[in-house]
Formats: structure tokens, sequence, C-alpha cells
């Protein structure tokens, strides 16, 4: 095995890849939910002056790279690689958004895994010597997921209760070889886990197997207990997949239940907001760990954080052909401290 | 700067990365093409006994992964990583080709230029040190891409003169930090660039321009010459983005002409395949570099290579709502020799 692996799964970093700066832009909703003083910008409405909600999603994703460069006080120049992707087909809020970024780009599909995944890659690529800088970024957007995903919004069609709200907002980091942490520790990359779920409507249910199947490889990979972290946070489980994967861990003799929760039953309030199971969509994991779990850990409140963003890599044609849902989840782990 | 880096985007990569082995499986209509004694497997039609062309080429993906494995006499057990993309919605011909691979998974999107974009990501993470064994895979099918892009078949609608045709086929290689070669040299990955054409009937037009901004830059951040190399092969620019690409490059005092072709030009007889521009698709590139350059590095009639594959990261959503077409190249160098 090559030197840097830790386990069937895992990576340890051992370059100090340090988070230089984080960002995030959400929607009306999330800016109404309990994490709205984290963010960066709330937007007012879906639209946010542009002609369609496919334009609104590229303008979130790029006016949210525009800040995580800024904030680093950085320019463009400084940047070796921007890794990104989003939901849509094709990727479109993602390529039209960094379309005038001048910055190498490498796009990654891995459906709302894509902040785990993109922060997974870049930490590899800094630690590497590939790259100073470089930025990794996701969005989604509410409506352009459900014209897309499930079906026109003007239908109000009825959601079922195990249903989770697409997470309008973007999200996104820059690691660096320089800077005063937080910093990538461990990566731990997942394999596809299908376990028969056919309900796409119940994506929470279907991502589950596949986070407990990260986490638990992340603990066996690298010999860790659960309290080596202050917040072991899934991405966007949802209320049901958060119990089901903290039921799936005990049936493994794992119990993570005093320090886990999921970004997407913490972005929004589930008795008030009327979101069912919770939020989801690549923008949920991106906008809970750039605002809530960084400014937390910059505050110290937060040391050690494991972030498990899970992906179901369906389509509606899938779906239609009467296929299961093979899902995945990529876990990253920060520290504020280097020891 | 970070000290792998060699110029603005590209990285040399330092300790050797092997291509260990590769494999290709093409559709009927590639097989009857001027390079078919080059592919591994021609399937006899495009449903190759599946119910749809989805799950056609999700299997055409997961036979040319078992091939790969197979040719470089390893297990799964052996590979850390399968990097991989396709052009469909999600990306399912790749989801539910690797379902049950049980191997770390890292999706891209980089539509036709997945193949080198994989590569690319792979070659930095073997030479980092990440893996000892990764696989970078791609596919395209010409029935499952022509009902999600453009019509459907059973239409029978007429193409444009510029219209290319989306290969059925799916290739792909094992990156390794042992073997004899041939090696990945460069990485130069490439910017979003988008010239303002609106024709998805002209991809070869709208994509020249991202190959000619990728084969400057690599020239520039090397400081290698054209000579440097028997073989400079774009992805699916086509009989007329080929000739746009040669000529944008010429305007810029780089003639590259007598060593240049393009896999889309070189899979099909343009003459008497009525294919109109020539071959595209993720599985375009995948296939002429798994099946033709690679086979003819082994024989020692080329040497020195460079692989430039171009993808349009377009949807029918951003075509409808009146965008342009961003695009993008990247490229990998190839050398049979270390020195």
């Amino acid at each position: 095995m090559a030197s840097k692996r830790n386990g069937k799964q895992t990576v340890k970093i051992q370059t100090p890849v340090s988070i230089a700066s984080s960002a995030c832009i959400v929607g009306p909703k999330e800016g109404q939910g309990p994490l709205r003083l984290y963010f960066d910008e709330i937007i007012e409405d879906e639209f946010w002056g542009e002609e369609s909600w496919e334009k609104a999603e590229s303008k979130l994703l790029r006016e949210t790279f525009a800040k995580i460069i800024n904030k680093a006080s950085k320019t463009v120049n400084d940047i070796q690689y921007v890794i990104a992707g989003d939901l849509l087909n094709q990727c479109i809020a993602t390529s039209f958004g960094l379309r005038e970024s001048g910055i190498p780009f490498l796009g990654l599909y891995g459906a709302c895994s894509t902040m785990a995944e993109s922060m997974s890659v870049g930490a590899m690529l800094v630690e590497g010597g590939f790259a100073d800088n470089l930025i990794c970024v996701t969005s989604s957007h509410f409506c352009s997921a459900e014209k897309q995903f499930r079906f026109p919004l003007e239908l109000g069609g009825q959601r079922p209760p195990t249903a989770q709200w697409t997470v309008t907002g973007s999200g996104g980091v820059m690691l660096s070889n320089q800077g005063t942490g937080p910093y990538i520790k461990h990566v731990t990359t997942g394999k596809i886990v299908d376990m028969g779920i056919k309900d796409a409507n119940n994506m929470g249910a279907a991502m589950a197997p596949a986070a407990a199947d990260t986490i638990l490889t992340h603990f066996k990979d690298t010999g860790l207990k659960p309290e080596a972290y202050d917040l072991i946070i899934t991405g966007d489980l949802g209320k049901l997949g958060k119990t089901i994967c903290d039921e799936l861990l005990r049936n493994q003799d794992l119990d993570i239940s005093s320090r886990y929760n999921d970004c997407g039953a913490m972005i929004f309030d589930l008795e008030r907001q009327d979101v069912h199971s919770g939020g989801s969509g690549c923008g949920c994991a991106a906008s809970v760990l750039s605002g809530f779990v960084l400014n937390e850990m910059k505050k110290g409140t937060l040391n050690n954080v494991l972030l498990v963003a899970t992906g179901a890599l369906l389509s509606p044609t899938s779906t239609q052909q009467g296929e299961s849902i093979p899902c995945i989840a990529h876990a990253v782990s920060i520290s504020r401290n280097l020891s």
C-alpha cells in the first residue's frame, strides 16, 4: 500500500492542509431557519434577479466562489484549481457559475456528497504538492431541483412525510498549504452502497446505509473512537435517515449518538417549517459546513469534526426504469489543531 | 508555487505513473470503422441483452472496468479508487455500472473530457502516494445520448452536416505506481472557455477554442515544442472542429498540423459511415486512447502522445434558455519511456 494510506478507504493527510476561508449564501427559507445567523448572505427570493431558477443557482455558486476568494484575501491568480459540481443535469449550475473564473476546473458529480468529495480530492491535491490554494464549492436550489427531479412546482404536488426539502444555497471552502487551520486530517472515500430502496421520496433511508458504511470504515481504518470527535455530522439524511444511520451503527456496536447530528435535520426547524424529514441537496452540507461548523470551530466550541456528506446517485430515468438507488458517502475529518 | 507545478495550468508528474492496462468495448457501428481491429470487444447490437440503452451503457462500463482489472492481472482488492463519469443525467451509466464494484468511487463530470480529466486526477493521486493502483473509466452510448440530448430516435430527425455521432463505447485505464509504462508525464488542466456559440448541433466549433487554449497553455507551461510529440490528439472535435482548432493555433503561431489528429475524425469512416462531422461522446476519446493509441505505443510506432479530451458543459435546459456553450479541454501527455 502507498505510504499515505490509512486502512482500506482512508488517507491520512500528513502535510498540513488548512481551510483558509469559507463562505455560503442561502435562500429565504434557509434564512428563516435555526442557523440563519451563520450564513454570509440570505437572498430575498428564489430568482435573485435572474430569469430562471437554474441561472439563480449559477449566481449563488458564482457569488459564493467570489466570497471565498475575498475572505481569504486572495485573487483568482492565487488559485490553482476549482473543484465543483451540483445536482442539475450536466452540472450546469457549476459550469455556468464558473464560466468566467479563468481557473483550471475539475468537475465532479457526487450528488449531495459533492462538498465532501471535492474536499477529499482537494485535500489530496494540496497535500501532494499540486496546488497551493484551491477552491471546493457546490450548490443546490429547491426550485431547479424539484423541477428536474420531481414535479413542476406549479402542480402543487403533495409530498410524503419521508420527503426532504432541497436546500437553496451554495457553500464552499478554500484549501491551502498555508494558514492556521482548521486542518483536514483524514479523507475516507466511500464506495457505492445500494440496499434496494426504490422510493425516490425516501432518500434518507436510501442513503443511511452508505453513511453508516463510511462512518464504520473511517473508525476501522483510523483506529479512532467516536470520542475523537465533538461532532459527527452527516450531510442530508434528514430526521428519518439520521435515525436509521444511528441504528445501523448501533447494530454494529458503534454508538455515536451523543455527538451525532445531520445537516438536513439542523438547517430547518422541522416542527415549524413544513419540510417533512428535513433538508437535502448539495447545498445542505455545504452551507451547514461553511456556515455553522467552521464558524463554531473558529470560536473554539468545536475542535474535531467528522463531516460525512451523502449522495443518492439516481436519476429520474433510473427511477422510471424500476431501478433502486445507489448511494455513496464521503467523509473528511477536520481539526482545529495540527497535533 | 507548489513544487510539482510546471507553469500556470500544468503539473509535471515526477514519480513514475504507469498505465498498467487498458481496455475498451464499442458498439456495432464503431466496430465497422477504421479502428475496428484495436477494440477488445465489439457488441452486436445497441441493447447488448439489456432492457434499455441506459442499462446497456452501464453494462459497457461495467464490463470494460472488469477487463481493465483482468488485463492487469489484479483483483478489486488491489485497486484504491475508481474515478469515472459519463454523459447521462446524474451520470447513471457510471453509478449503476460500478454499483457492485466495492471500490472507493470518485465521480466526475467533465462531459466528453472525462477520460483526460479522470487520468489527470488519477495521475496526481498516484504520484502523491494516495493510491498504488486506480482505474479511470468512462462511457457513452449513441442511443441514450440522442434520447437525452436531442430527439427520440424513433422520430428519425435529420441532422445538420456539423452534427457529430455519439460513440457507443467505453474505455479506460489502470494507473499504477508500478509497471513499465507508458507513463503519464504532464497534466494540463483546462479552464472553461465559452466563445458564444449556441448551436448544440455544432459542438466541434464550440469546443475547438477550449482545445486550442489548453494546447497553447500546455506548450507555454512546459516549454516543449510540438515536435516533442508523435501525435497530438483531441477528443471529439470531429472534422470541422479539428480544422478550426488547427487554424486557431496557427493564428497563435503554433503549427501542430503534421502531427495532429482527432479521435472523432478517426473512429469512423467519415465518407462511408454517414456520421457527418465525426464521432463524439466520452467513449470516443476513451476507446481511441485505450484501443488505438495505447496499442500503437506498445508496438513502438508511437512514443510520445498528447491527449486533449474536450467537453461541452451544456445541457438541454441551458440551450432552451438561450445560453451559449461553455467548453473545456484537459490534456495528459503520455510517453513510452521515463526519460
